[in-house]
């Protein structure tokens, strides 16, 4: 069965996966990427991650068909290099020739591809996606973005920028994004903006059970926190989600009324919250699409996980 | 050269076009639609135009390649028939094999399309989104729609209905849209929007120059005595046009973020006060977007004029 190896570089932590065709993973190695200490210790964790889980797999380098790389940032494709990522410190922000030198290294081909758009491609190819030829599929985490599958194709756009759906305008005069503007869903459902939300409005609630979680502490209200208290059914908490699900709404019927896929797949850490902003997301969708939408665009929650960005990667390397 | 003709059936008019392979238009016949005298007799009357430009064109139906034909509503492309249009009377919100009885009748293939679909084809082929791979088009008129071309291929969506861009919310608690949720780019930009926008501020406005224009009565407020007054430096009517503009810019960049295109054409009727949208859109689409984007994507207005659609038409039967 044909194999790849996935990649997938995150801020916090770097994921490599050996996958096979079906994208079952065949070994894997999850290590922090203390990007702190530079470039050339990333790129050399990186190769011996590789090393380790090929070995895993009992296969050497030419047993596999390529090498795909999740990236979170800018990057050239052609070029194989990576042009600016916000957070692996000051050298990632000028050109890298990741791929390259991977390429070179081990001498197989290599796939440069956005992070969250190769989570989108594994949902696709064997997760929640599968079966559809179109869909689109959003990531919360810390940050919010999204992939978008077109016709079995990932549409990656003009300039590689396609399904920036975290910095969609919700709210023209809402809170401040880290991209400078108001109003972004970033600013508004990502852990982060939940977190900043909670923050304005629990002073004005003194007998929520958020203070007792985060210890009368507002720097330590986390999404979290927020949850626990809204599994101990305390109403500012279940509202807090609510808020983030109503504007998440508005925003995928934005992104379904332009792109017009299948199925909307959701993924990313703060899906962890789902039962709580997923009934309020599907009510506020289904509310503003236009009635020819609406008994045709679907629902699923990501079914791979953490993994899906390294099975992403690899796939890539499998499948174009 | 190849030659098709491009119908384009609205709810006030009809255009039908004989048109070459490069777009230019050999025979011309528009008329209004009487949708009121029955879906038959406009049938009939596109039968009779279409005989008219092949005639004018010194053409028969053997000559010609096929038959394009914009629809202003839901459509079954496969089975060639329209399904669903708001503005064509009640027999036009049930099936009609429109698209069947023309091939049947003329022996040559016909296609299809949403309307503003065609405006986008026919810009991107011979208007002002030649040479680009990917582009959105959007017509701003008594309503908005758009169109999307991706790496040189009209993007639909997976059930046709891509690009409803008019339905995209910009602002969740504002005014009332046609569709019947609130804040749609096109209960606020659309000439009607822009019109209700005006309706409501004028009161507090005595001394507008759009009073006079408007004979002191409210209803007889147009995009056009709006657009009188702005010429005349009005400054209530130029800022009714820049809110119209500040929030087509906010709708644009979201419209950016996800699609990602090199180009975005801008056409329709209301494109015609250009002027005064044109730099408060541009200016806030480029406070919206994110960097990446703002060195990428240009700005057009479109080149086609009334015959766009038409030419789409008679085009999507030549190229696809």
């Amino acid at each position: 069965m044909r194999k790849a190896v996935g990649v997938d570089l995150g801020g916090t932590k770097i994921n490599v996966l050996l996958v096979n065709e079906k994208g079952e993973v065949l070994g894997r190695d999850k290590q922090p990427t203390e990007a702190d200490r530079g470039k050339d210790y990333v790129i050399n964790k990186i190769k011996d991650m590789i090393h380790n889980v090929l070995q895993q797999g009992r296969v050497s380098e030419k047993d596999i068909e390529g090498i795909g790389i999740g990236f979170p940032g800018l990057m050239d494709r052609e070029k194989k290099s990576t042009l600016y990522a916000p957070n692996l410190g000051d050298e990632w922000k000028k050109e890298v020739f990741l791929g390259r030198e991977l390429e070179e290294y081990f001498n197989v081909p290599t796939y440069l591809e956005n992070d969250v758009n190769l989570i989108a491609w594994a949902e696709w190819l064997v997760g929640a996606g599968r079966g559809t030829k179109t869909m689109i599929c959003v990531a919360l985490g810390t940050g919010i973005g999204s992939g978008i599958v077109l016709n079995g194709k990932l549409w990656i756009g003009a300039h590689g920028m396609a399904g920036e759906f975290g910095h969609i305008t919700v709210l023209p005069d809402g809170p401040i994004c880290g991209c400078g503007n108001r109003g972004c869903i970033e600013a508004i459902a990502s852990g982060t903006g939940i977190e900043k939300y909670a923050r304005s409005i629990l002073p004005q609630h003194t007998d929520s059970l958020i203070w007792g979680l985060c210890n009368g502490n507002l720097e330590e209200v986390t999404v979290k926190t927020i949850y626990q208290a809204a599994e101990q059914g305390d109403k500012l908490a279940i509202d807090i989600f609510n808020h983030a699900g109503y504007y998440l709404g508005i925003a995928l019927a934005n992104y379904v009324h332009i792109v017009d896929p299948e199925k909307i797949v959701i993924g990313g850490g703060v899906a962890n919250v789902r039962e709580y902003i997923g009934k309020p997301m599907r009510e506020e969708f289904y509310r503003r699409v236009l009635p020819s939408f609406r008994d045709k665009v679907t629902f699923s929650w990501a079914e791979l996980g953490e993994d899906a960005g390294g099975i992403g990667a690899a796939l890539l390397a499998l499948y174009r």
